[in-house]
């Protein structure tokens, strides 16, 4: 039943394309999802797209649109004007929908589409949307829903759905307002299809719906709705109107993209990218993270300069210095990783800094003196000189707790100045660490040597 | 609206446990979610628990025991008898929870809950979810369902949906079967609503309904759900039989169960910890990663020492190890995380192994070419060895080119022997950098100091 999308099928379609055979398109097209047509525009040249897309039918285009990468969207609504863009695409998907495709459009063009779309409700819903930041709850909510006032009765309420039924696609609730419009609490739709027809709203609602206001930051209004194992969120303004609704879906793309800034964070990478991106866009999201760890390469050659006189008497001082930068640097980033992902769940608890820091010298303590042991062992058996011995084990142990101290602290402390505490993890703080670990290594050295 | 926990909320609440007074426990508990109080329990000790667990009412007590973490429900489980397990808590809940907490337990406990659950239907159904490994549909779905035969009018599907509205908390979508119990569509409640009640459910209702069989991994079921952003997903057996629904709140939280994993691959992390765990149970997370860190450095160290008379004369070739080394990890940890992103999102597109290769090796061409050009800079300026200086430049630029491609490659390459992914990620693949950064190193190293 899912379709399964392989290159085979891209260079037929490809074929077919180049052939202009309209029929043949249309047939295959019209089988499909739209999030699978979505999926094959994503793989086609710009031309190709353009002639597919024009052979969609109007409401399969619009909800195709809405699915596709940013890039090619841009295209496709490059070759539409904007009475098509009004008309064919806005007037065809829901307002949350409609407001990001607007968002995406020229200046110029975001003006005249809205002008040009019939409905002024509409119009002025989209506009609405479209003042509002689109990392709060007002840029993830759409105005369709549906809202009951409590002294109606279940008959007059079915009766609203009915007429607003070909305007919204999928009803999960039924929200209950006062005769201020204030957000007083909900009604499920199974709740509604099982009660008498003439009971009144007020007798058969929940109170206490979960809302959040406008402004509420879409990380939070992510962690809310998963905790709260919620489908749909009203949204309310400051006066406490119900003014819109959120929709699971377009949270759960909330929850994936901000795990994702994190992974690619931690893995060094800048921008939003996808291994099938262009080479150039790659480099681009890539290279700031490698100058970080260059000029940090570039201090630690200067660190180790301080010390080049040791090196050539002792030159086994070497042997050690990539294992001591790489443990300071992977105690640096498991330490930071954690905080960084308590910090995106919610789930750090109510522990102090201090019990933190607290923990995490016992965690670098346990597995600092099991490493530093293994390496004691290794060197003692295979390595002449016990100053040597000494220096690695020593330093290790030193380095492993400082960097587990400051992977924990450094996240918190950006998190508290309101920074990203993901900018942390990943080259930086491995970096800082791999410095730290050679300053650590050379003192250490010289103390050791010059004692044993 | 929302409840905010505070370590001061903590502090008083373990005084009023403390001073045993019930009813002011009672009345602070009763305006609480039970996703609220179960975040309360976690913070509290396993006696405090037990007695907070206590004095909740049957229904919310089972509510919340669905939302604790593992340890601190095993507590709470183990305070209560077999017959209260499932007369109190599996009576309450839904049963693809209800197969969660069983498979919990111990099994002598297991079978004996199971047999004193007094609904037999109720009974095998959770035998029926418990059979299924829980990182499949079948792991993943609930059996309580609205299925409506396709002769039947709407008015005996509203008549059903009554009957069962006292089980089933939250229906999203009633599915229509044929007469062999077939799953062959669905209508959606809003539509139901809106339809007559003798209108024929086979006129009205949504044909190719969405379906997963119920071996479908877990990963592919969330990538479904929101590819086609459903809310919930029908589950079939071989036969094409309806078996269960999926939610969207449970794949949820597969989404960032998974994402978290891959980040604490990524970071060095092997096992599911949170921040907020004991000291040992993070100590054995990491520790794992660091000793492969170790191994990696003590072979470093090899390297090195067969280099020892070349360190001997020409010191200053140590300067350069840590960013040689450094580098070498990030470029190799930023290519494996792109793959292993693009793998868990399916976003690899239909590209070849090969295209993505040549386009790694673009990507670290450009950004090998720059860095190399950067510090051949500083080099010149501030070294005064001209075969350091490019040594170090061609070095870091095969490192570069290596690291990319070793780091796109070993990710699909484990993908294709069904091994995950993500294990090519974090201090794995830094430590293999690591090492044949200081291979190419020295052998360039060597070849230039007889050169120039």
């Amino acid at each position: 039943m899912q379709f399964d999308l392989t290159q085979q099928y891209i260079s037929n379609l490809k074929k077919t394309i180049k052939s202009d055979d309209k029929d043949t398109l249309r047939k295959g097209m019209e089988e499909l999802h739209p999030a699978d047509i979505a999926e094959i525009l994503d793989e086609l040249s710009k031309d190709e797209g353009r002639l597919l897309y024009s052979i969609l039918e109007e409401e399969i285009a619009a909800d195709v649109l809405v699915e596709l990468e940013e890039d090619v969207r841009e295209n496709l609504l490059a070759s539409l004007s904007s009475k098509e863009i009004a008309d064919q695409v806005i007037d065809n998907i829901e307002s949350d929908d409609a407001a990001d495709v607007i968002a995406e459009l020229p200046d110029k063009v975001q003006e005249e589409v809205i002008k040009l779309i019939e409905d002024p409700e509409q119009a002025s819903d989209i506009a609405d949307l479209l003042t509002y930041d689109e990392n709060t709850a007002g840029g993830l909510m759409a105005k369709e829903l549906i809202a009951v006032n409590k002294d109606w009765a279940v008959l007059k309420c079915v009766r609203e759905m009915r007429r607003q039924a070909e305007i919204i696609d999928e009803v999960y609730a039924v929200y209950v307002v006062d005769n201020d419009k204030k957000l007083i609490g909900l009604l499920s739709l199974n709740r509604l299809l099982i009660t008498s027809t003439e009971t009144k709203i007020e007798d058969v609602y929940e109170e206490n719906a979960i809302s959040v206001p406008v402004e509420t930051d879409a990380e939070e209004v992510a962690n809310i709705m998963d905790k709260y194992d919620l489908v749909v969120l009203p949204v309310v303004d400051s006066a406490g109107k119900l003014v819109g609704k959120i929709t699971i879906d377009d949270v759960v793309d909330v929850i994936k993209e901000e795990a994702e800034k994190d992974y690619q964070m931690a893995s060094g990478i800048s921008e939003d990218v996808e291994s099938s991106d262009k080479a150039w866009v790659l480099s681009r999201a890539r290279l700031p993270w490698l100058l970080i760890g260059l000029v940090g390469g570039i201090f630690g050659a200067q660190i180790i300069g301080l010390y080049e006189h040791d090196i050539k008497i002792y030159p086994e001082m070497a042997f050690f210095i990539p294992l001591i930068a790489a443990m300071g640097g992977n105690v640096g980033v498991q330490s930071s990783a954690l905080i960084v992902q308590g910090l995106a769940n919610n789930t750090l608890g109510v522990e102090s800094l201090t019990s933190k820091l607290i923990k995490e010298l016992g965690v670098a303590l346990i597995n600092g003196l099991i490493c530093s042991a293994v390496i004691l062992g290794y060197n003692l058996i295979f390595s002449d000189s016990l100053a040597l011995s000494l220096t690695v084990s020593v330093a290790l142990l030193s380095v492993i707790i400082f960097a587990g101290l400051f992977g924990t602290l450094i996240p918190l402390l950006l998190d508290r100045a309101d920074i990203d505490a993901a900018l942390a993890t990943g080259p930086f703080i491995t970096t800082i660490n791999d410095i730290l670990g050679l300053v650590v290594y050379f003192v250490i050295g010289r103390l050791m040597y010059g004692a044993v």
